[in-house]
């Protein structure tokens, strides 16, 4: 589908924008700017192929990928001082690429003849791996694991597809009304600050 | 082996409590806290597959393992509170689950014809490489690289399940005589605190 | 080429145990300074291998290369407290390393007929992803996102010896003419301390 590609190289393109700007605030160099900006945007398709045993890998097979998430680490290292005014239409991208990393993930999946649930998986590690990989780069607890409702996202866009899919709805209907419910979900949960519950946990006892 | 594959479901499942509590302590919320029992509970049989090239991945082929890690992690966020209370029951069910993974590990390596080595190596990734990403996961030096036997008993576990087998030992009694010896030697190392030497090394100078 | 796989020997030897002694300053153990050693040798042509699908990984086929690594470890925490005497032939023979590293996995990401681009990348993900994974065990952000012309050195190999190869100079001629170089290279950038731009970035604002 012409317009899901479309969205997903305007989204690769934000997201290695943001990993390159999350490089620059920890004093990267222009290499591990470059590396961070790529693996927060190829890195969940990366890992959904090669759990899936996918091959050839997303990026390998298409290395214009790669042109696109360099090319945006290089411009932001040049601009990212403005970047921040821009900070509400990344929220928003980044939204909308969540949505279509994980249909996309589960259409890659779904070709490959797993079982269901699987499907749905294999969309979600495509939608938040890219920026848990970026996070463990970066030395920190992976922002996915702890708040906000992005993993939730992901897994509700991966059902509703799927669900369409399984109901015989066409792919391109199924795709395109997952956009839009996924996004809509997306936006609601960050102006509402929807959260799943987190069990003040910290002063349980462990096990080990 | 039908008393192996049971070991393997209760394992997986204590693997992912112990998981999901560690994700409790660190304020994860409900999604991270399934994500880092997963990981713990199936991490080491995935880098094992990935590595090997033996496709497709445990968990793909067999989805129901995911509903035991994510069932066991929801319940775990349940009754957390009190489960400190087992756990001696959970060191057992861990110290049983990392010789059932090793064992297992090494039987799939097996059948892929690769050299004997290698064999006890993957046995050895799938018993430790569960606990290492989940580490990871949770920004820490992994434990396993730090104290305790663990790695050693998944290593003297491997040994002696391959080497039995060399010896033309059926698989069957090679297994229930590895299971009992690993565990063994697992809870006398626990028992006795036997540790590998750590050379007091942090005032080493470096090389880089 | 019988120069490259010896000089490559000798590479995993040096980069096992600079692994080992980055992983007896942190205090683990025996188990702990093997693995580290061995995944800061290996690890950059495992990562190359997986991301290619290139199978069997290079030291399952050659399980000899686990040999040298543990080996190499081992002895490195007997003689630990005085190899800070060598740091010198350390730095060059890791910096032979790295381009010899290069120059293989270029050869290897070549026979698969990827595009050239990738070519390149893959040789520089086995120069520079042993240790970025080494960084990321002992809980540090990599080395080489943050300082020293170690990745450039990497990618300059990279492009010289497929440039030479496209050029149609033999394959022995251009290995033997981009080590030279490579080394050079990262001679200089070390004795001059050239180091990549890195935008004093920390007080740039996020985008999350």
């Amino acid at each position: 589908m012409d317009l899901l590609h479309t969205i997903y190289l305007i989204a690769i393109t934000a997201e290695a924008m943001s990993g390159a700007i999350m490089g620059m605030r920890r004093g990267m160099d222009l290499f591990g700017i470059c590396l961070l900006g790529t693996v927060t945007a190829l890195g969940g398709g990366t890992a959904r192929d090669v759990l899936l045993g996918h091959y050839p890998v997303g990026w390998i097979a298409n290395p214009e990928y790669l042109a696109f998430t360099v090319g945006a680490a290089i411009v932001t290292a040049m601009v990212a001082r403005h970047m921040h005014h821009l900070r509400q239409v990344f929220l928003l991208v980044d939204g909308l690429g969540l949505v279509a990393f994980t249909v996309i993930g589960c259409g890659v999946a779904m070709e490959m003849g797993v079982h269901l649930s699987i499907v749905v998986l294999a969309g979600v590690i495509t939608g938040v791996f890219g920026g848990l990989l970026r996070d463990i780069l970066c030395n920190e607890v992976p922002m996915v694991l702890q708040r906000e409702l992005y993993a939730t996202v992901a897994l509700f866009t991966g059902v509703l597809y799927v669900g369409l899919l399984w109901l015989g709805v066409s792919n391109t209907i199924a795709s395109l009304a997952t956009l839009c419910a996924g996004f809509l979900f997306r936006v609601l949960a960050m102006t509402f600050h929807w959260k799943l519950p987190d069990f003040q946990g910290r002063d349980i006892r462990g096990l080990d």
